[in-house]
């Protein structure tokens, strides 16, 4: 089977090494000629100058997977690659696009009776060898023209996917769960702080977090990640503490309001995303500020 | 080695078959004496006929592994046990008690020349199988003299066990470790009701938590146990909506009111589940009467 890649960054380059060992033909594409270069002489991928000359270097029915940010990289894509594709041709948009944009780009190319795939895709770089964790939504007919493709991706051809509803359930579930991944993250980071701060204990926290990882009921990948990662040094003097949030943590708390079913958790983990993200500290002067208007309470100066 | 295990329950029972495993001699007593006639037959533990028997059956240094119920329970056996209990002699505290109790027991049998360790203990019913994960907290002598029992509970002799620090520490860590299992249990349920709530795609929430486990960034033995309940009925009509919390989580959200340090989510965690135990309703009848008072709008009645 030949498929078109376009996007070939952290995810995409190392999906098409993970497709070239399954066998499947890439016609691959990036606006980094060196990308295209590289992977075609490292994994035999063939290379293609444009998103359009990719597609013209596949037969009928063509299949182009999609690996660019969500939002503008992909509208953009998509507009210039619908008009060359014919019925039967399928696009599969393999990015973190909010689910309701795949539904809209869906039923706008279903319209062209050209096919639709959301698969949100779950593995980071550490895909290429254990696979990625696969949830796709499409109509039953694209999803088993797409199956040689998702079992190279996935851990094995049993496991890692599935066809988890009709277009848009792909990237609904992927949003829901990278939103539990904001939650059992915060929830990490605040033990290890207590753990941290409780100096009169003087813990390990790499010794720590390494035993949990055995037999412990907080016993996960994340943890397994942040004990490798406190192996080192972990003090952690050099990492700024500002966390960043992509779209889907966001889309998930306001897919919580649209729902009017609680998810607080999950809320707070992108507040205290935002919070650590906030440098001019606003909300803390004016606490600070009206403490100090009705109780006299001092209030801290910066100096000078 | 021989060493009495008082408190045959839940966890001390398959505590006292893995260490029968490992052909450690146990002497055990509960207070329920078919439990103790059941082991003495199955495993060849020896019974004992009250604590202090057990530890009559004992030769020095003895050592005596308390698995009971924290506060009172622990405490009451604890204060029989002590003047029986020689120079040299050993207690382990394997509950889940506060680590203030157990910096103050550990205090009070050091004065008697008597040791002590608080050894956390995570694992649950599946430790008999997997092996438990402890957590200790003791003098590097104390530690050293149960490294025999602790590589025969752990999952393995090198992994799953580890002297943490001073007496103290071992339950404090436990606690943590509890705060952070609440955390990462919400999160877990909170993505799931989402998922649940969204009917336009009619997940079969069976088959995605099977397919996180494989490979994507949520994957943890939380989700494995999830994914099998979830077998069979996941309508879950005949569960109730009531989640109890033990000690731990309270305990860690106390640590971080007197630490000073943030942990919104996990102290949310425990709200909500003080909040899935409140049967009055009083917070919204109290709502919904303040929305009638200012607005106007209408309190939903409950009938009659």
């Amino acid at each position: 089977m030949r498929l078109a890649l376009i996007g070939l960054g952290k995810m995409g380059g190392n999906m098409t090494r993970r497709m070239r060992r399954s066998g499947l033909e890439v016609v691959g594409y990036d606006r980094n000629p060196e990308v295209v270069a590289g992977l075609a002489d490292e994994v035999g991928m063939i290379a293609a100058s444009s998103a359009l000359d990719a597609v013209d270097k596949l037969t009928s029915p063509r299949v182009v997977w999609l690996m660019l940010p969500s939002g503008d990289p992909t509208e953009k894509q998509l507009q210039e690659l619908a008009p060359r594709l014919s019925r039967g041709d399928i696009v599969v948009d393999g990015g973190n696009s909010n689910y309701k944009e795949s539904q809209r780009r869906g039923a706008w190319l279903a319209e062209q009776g050209i096919g639709f795939m959301d698969a949100g895709t779950s593995g980071g770089v550490w895909g290429l060898e254990n696979g990625y964790c696969l949830m796709v939504g499409a109509t039953p007919e694209v999803a088993q023209t797409l199956e040689p493709v998702l079992k190279a991706l996935a851990p094995a051809a049993d496991r890692g996917w599935a066809h988890v509803g009709p277009v848009g359930a792909g990237h609904y579930s992927k949003m829901i769960h990278n939103g539990i991944e904001y939650g059992m993250m915060q929830a990490l980071a605040e033990g290890l702080d207590l753990l941290k701060g409780k100096q009169e204990f003087n813990f390990d926290l790499a010794q720590l977090t390494e035993l949990w990882r055995h037999s412990s009921v907080v016993r996960s990948w994340l943890l397994d990640l942040t004990a490798d990662a406190l192996k080192g040094d972990q003090e952690l003097a050099n990492v700024a503490p500002y966390v960043s949030d992509s779209g889907e943590g966001r889309w998930t708390v306001i897919d919580s309001v649209e729902q009017g079913i609680a998810a607080p958790v999950l809320t707070l983990a992108l507040q205290m995303r935002f919070a650590s993200q906030d440098d001019r500290g606003y909300n803390y002067r004016l606490l600070s500020l009206m403490r100090n208007a009705f109780g006299g309470h001092d209030v801290k100066s910066l100096g000078k």
